[in-house]
């Protein structure tokens, strides 16, 4: 399969996607449809998940209702089967706790005329390691 | 090809090595040696770089002599590929600049019992955006 041209506008639209479903605790749930049953892998503040139930139970665990997010950077490359690989640097706000700095990092397989979340990584910096 | 059991230590110990190489002027010249002439992607503060003579070019043109720089997270993950994708977050400072957090993405891809970089994102994260 060959590189995708469009990568930067899918990077781009998946990231403004993904943080709309995921920052309204109303939508959050929805994200299982991004992932896959067994071959998506997370790694969230270092807990390594396997799996679309995993993942989501994760998901659903975080307890915060409101998220002030700013995305500062948004950089994607093509990659040779066809999947796109996006890194987000930005910044959050988790209900009344101090802001951080977070980097997350997705590689998007295709799946027919689509996509599915295969790799998720999320680090948050701690404020006070900048 | 499988997923590989080893990507923690893989991962680790490349992060060790490329900044190792990286950090050292008289060394970075050889960080050749880790890209492909025509299948290696760099997105270096959003400029987009394909194959090894142009991101050596981006790399050589750095002109900084000293680096200080502190790793806070590395985060691994296998690929189906037999490659391994690679998260680090860290703080770097250079010459007399404020220090500065970053974040760089590798994704290493298997040839023959070793790996070259096939992608490379580096962001610099802005001081006052954090």
């Amino acid at each position: 399969m060959a590189l995708n041209p469009a990568y930067e506008a899918i990077g781009k639209g998946f990231v403004q996607q993904y943080y709309a479903m995921f920052d309204d605790p109303a939508l959050r749930p929805t994200l299982v449809n991004l992932y896959n049953t067994e071959t998506s892998f997370m790694t969230f503040e270092g807990m390594q998940l396997q799996g679309a139930v995993k993942i989501m139970e994760k998901l659903n665990s975080l307890t915060f209702q409101k998220i002030d997010r700013v995305i500062t950077a948004v950089d994607s490359q093509p990659m040779f089967d066809g999947g796109i690989l996006i890194n987000v640097l930005g910044r959050l706000k988790t209900d009344d706790d101090p802001p951080h700095a977070y980097s997350q990092t997705f590689i998007l397989k295709p799946i027919g005329t689509s996509f599915y979340v295969q790799h998720d990584l999320f680090r948050l910096a701690l404020h006070n390691s900048l």
